[in-house]
C-alpha cells in the first residue's frame, strides 16, 4: 500500500505545481491528509509552498502552489545493454543533469559489475559540483528481477542468473540500490512524465532486441505476485515458427526480436546480413523477401497488442524500443494484426509509437531510485 | 475511486465480524476515517456493532465488533444461459434466500425480456415475507457488456447486438438495475466471498460454453478502459486450427469450448454426438480419438492460462465452468501446456480448480448490485 507521503510526492512529481486542494483531489486523500502528508515533507525541503505570481488573479491574493525542489537531492540512474552502460545523473525532479555511456567489453557480471561501480564514483564526483546528496542508485536491467529481493534472477540477454545485485553495488558504491527490470523502470517514468501521465490502465511495449512489456493497472504498476509480469516475448503466434531461446515455437521474440528478424533477412537473401542496419537497407530498396521478413514482424507484434488489449482493455498501448527505427516497415502489420484481433470495443485503444533513448531508459531507472526513497521513508531519516 | 465507505463495507462483507482497527488495518483508513464511514452505514441499520461475547478475553471487557446486518436489505441476481434464467434472492451479506429456475424457449430479447421480468416479479412477490426491501438487480449476460451504460453490447452466445438492458429491465421491475459481463460478476463474487479473498491479484477462468475470464488486479476487478478485459477465448493458439466464430482461426474457444469438442468429437468418431455428456461417456471409455480432443483442449486451456500469468503474475488461477465436468480427462493437458508456456517463477501461480453451480453465477449478479448499491450512495437516499 502506498503511503499518503509518497502519493502526493508523485502526484506532485507528475503534475507539477497544484494547490492543495487539487492535491487532494487527485489523491482522494482528506484536506486534514494532504497536510499532514505534506508538513514533514516540506520541512525537510523536498516541497516548497509559495504564491503563483504567474496566475495572480485580478482581484485578491495569488493562489498557494505547492511543488517539489527539484535541487534537493540527486539520483544516478542506470540502464545496462549488452554493448554497453549508460548512467544518468538526475534531480529530485528526475530531470536529466548528466548523461554518460561506457562501451562494454563482456557481459558476464565480474566484466559488468566493476565498470558499473567506476561509472557510478564518476557520477558521484560529479555531483558533488551540485552541492546535495545523491540519495539513491536505480539499475535496470532486461529479465527475471526480483526488485523486492535485489537479486536479477535470470537475464537471457546477459547470461546472468541470481545475482544479487543489489547488494553488490550497495557495498561498491555506498548508496542504496533499487534494481528492476528494464521495461518495468522505463514504465514508471513513462507513468510519471511520458505518454501515460494521467492514465490509470496503459501498457507500454518495446521492440528490439527483445520484446517487453510493462503494465499500469489502476493506476499501478503491475509487478506479478511472483516477480513475473508484461511477459508478452513469449507469446506463442505460430507452433510452425522459428524455434525460440525459450525452447518453444513461434513466440513473438523468435519473430519480431532484432536478432529474429537478422536470422529471417539472412534465410530470405542468403547474405551475411548481421547488422539492423544492413537488414534496413535492403528493406528500403525494396527487396520483397526482406519487406516480407518485416511485415511478418509487424504481424507478430500486432497480435501481442491484441492479446494485451483483450485481456486488459488499457487506455493507450505505447509502442517504444530501439525497433522502432524499422517501424514504417512493420507499421501496416501491426495495424492489420491488432485491428483483426482486438474484440469489440477493445479496438478503440489508442495505439501509438514513442521513440525513448536509452537516456530515458536510464532515468526509468533513477525514476525507480526516487521511488524507493519516498515510498520507504528513507527521507525522514535524520541525517 | 471507491468510496471510503463502499470499501469499509466490502471489507466486512468478506472477513465478517472486525473491530474498528481491524478494519482501518485492512483498508489503510485512519480510525477518524473509520469513524466517519460507519456512521451513516451505522445510523441506516446496514451495519451493527456490539459485543463479541465468544471472544471475551478473561480479564475486561470484550471486544466491540462491526458486521454487515444481513437482514437489513435484500437483492435478486440473475444469469441467463442459452437453455434458462437462474434467478437468486439474496440478503445484504450475499446470502441465497432462494433459487429459481425458468427455461428458455428462444434466445431473443423478446423471448428472454418477458420471461426475466416474470421471473423477477415473481421473487419480489416471495420477498414480501421478509418484510425488507428489495433494493437492487443484477443481471449477468455472457459477452461484452457496458456496465456503466447498462447496455448489452453484443452476446455472441444469445445473439445480442446493443440491448440497453438495464433501462428495460428497470421499467418493468422498478428497480435499480446492474448489467455486467457474467464472468466479471462471478469475478466479484470469488473476491468477497470464494478463492479470491484476501487476494489482491487473481483470475478465474471458465471453462464450458464458451471460454471466458475475469481479472482481479491491485484488489480491484479489471473492467478495462472500453468495456473489453479478460478476454482470452479468442487468443489464437494454431493458425491453422479450427475457425472461430469470431472469423480466426485455432482460438481456444474453437478448440476448448464445450461446442468445439463436439465438433472435433463428432470428426474424430464419425458419430453424430451431439451432447456433452455422450462426448464424456465416449472418452471414459477409452476412445483414444476422443481422449486426444481433450487432451487438446486442456492444452488450449493450459496455454492460454500462462499467456495470463506470464503477463499479470496473479497469485492464483482458478478454474471453474460446466466444463469441469470433463476436468479429468483434460487435467494433464492443462498443466504439461502452462508449464511449457509459463515464464520463470510466474509457474509458481497457484492453478487450482472450483465448481460453481449457475446459482453462483446468479449470486454474481447480486454482488454487482449489492456493488452498486453502496457504491452509488443510493442507501443514503431518505425512502
Ligand atoms: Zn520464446
Ligand atoms: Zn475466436
Amino acid at each position: 500500500m502506498r503511503s499518503a507521503a509518497s502519493s502526493v510526492f508523485t502526484t506532485l512529481l507528475s503534475h507539477g505545481p497544484l494547490t492543495r486542494a487539487e492535491v487532494g483531489r487527485r489523491t482522494s486523500l482528506s484536506p486534514a491528509a494532504v497536510t499532514k502528508a505534506v508538513r514533514p515533507l516540506m520541512r525537510l525541503g523536498y516541497l516548497v509552498e509559495g504564491e503563483d505570481e504567474e496566475a495572480r488573479p485580478a482581484v485578491g491574493r495569488p493562489a498557494n502552489l505547492v511543488w517539489v525542489d527539484g535541487g534537493r537531492a540527486l539520483f544516478i540512474g542506470i540502464k545496462v545493454t549488452g554493448d554497453e552502460i549508460i548512467a544518468v545523473l538526475t534531480d529530485l525532479r528526475c530531470r536529466i543533469r548528466l548523461v554518460r555511456h561506457v562501451p562494454l567489453t563482456g557481459r558476464e557480471p565480474w566484466t559488468v559489475l566493476p565498470a558499473l561501480a567506476a561509472l557510478v564514483r564518476e557520477l558521484l564526483t560529479e555531483a558533488d559540483g551540485f552541492g546535495v546528496r545523491v540519495e539513491g542508485l536505480g539499475i535496470a536491467i532486461a529479465g527475471d528481477v526480483d526488485r523486492a529481493g535485489g537479486v536479477v534472477r535470470y537475464s537471457p540477454f546477459l547470461g546472468w542468473r541470481d545475482v544479487p545485485l543489489a547488494d553488490i553495488a550497495a557495498t561498491e558504491t555506498g548508496l542504496p540500490v533499487t534494481v528492476d527490470n528494464d521495461v518495468r523502470a522505463l514504465t514508471v517514468a513513462e507513468h510519471w512524465f511520458g505518454a501515460g501521465v494521467g492514465l490509470s490502465d496503459f501498457a507500454l511495449v518495446t521492440v528490439g532486441a527483445g520484446i517487453g512489456c510493462g503494465l499500469v493497472v489502476h493506476g499501478q504498476v503491475v509487478s506479478g505476485a511472483h516477480g513475473v509480469a508484461g511477459e508478452i516475448g513469449h507469446l506463442p503466434i505460430d507452433p510452425l515458427g522459428p524455434l525460440c531461446h525459450c525452447g518453444n515455437r513461434g513466440c513473438v521474440e523468435a519473430i519480431a526480436s532484432d536478432p529474429a528478424i537478422l536470422r529471417a533477412v539472412r534465410a530470405a537473401t542468403d547474405r551475411p546480413v548481421t547488422d539492423a542496419a544492413d537488414a534496413l537497407a535492403l528493406a528500403h530498396g525494396g527487396d520483397p523477401g526482406v519487406t516480407g521478413v518485416y511485415a511478418r514482424a509487424g504481424e507478430a507484434i500486432g497480435q501481442a497488442i491484441g492479446v494485451l488489449v483483450n485481456i486488459l482493455g488499457p487506455e493507450r498501448v505505447i509502442i517504444s524500443g530501439e525497433g522502432l527505427a524499422a517501424y514504417d516497415l512493420v507499421a501496416e502489420g501491426v495495424r492489420g494484426a491488432f485491428a483483426a484481433s482486438a474484440f469489440g470495443t477493445a479496438s478503440q485503444c489508442d495505439v501509438t509509437t514513442r521513440p525513448l533513448p536509452f537516456a530515458e531508459w536510464a532515468r526509468g531507472a533513477a525514476a525507480t531510485a526516487i521511488q524507493s526513497f519516498m515510498g520507504s521513508g528513507m527521507w525522514e531519516e535524520p541525517r
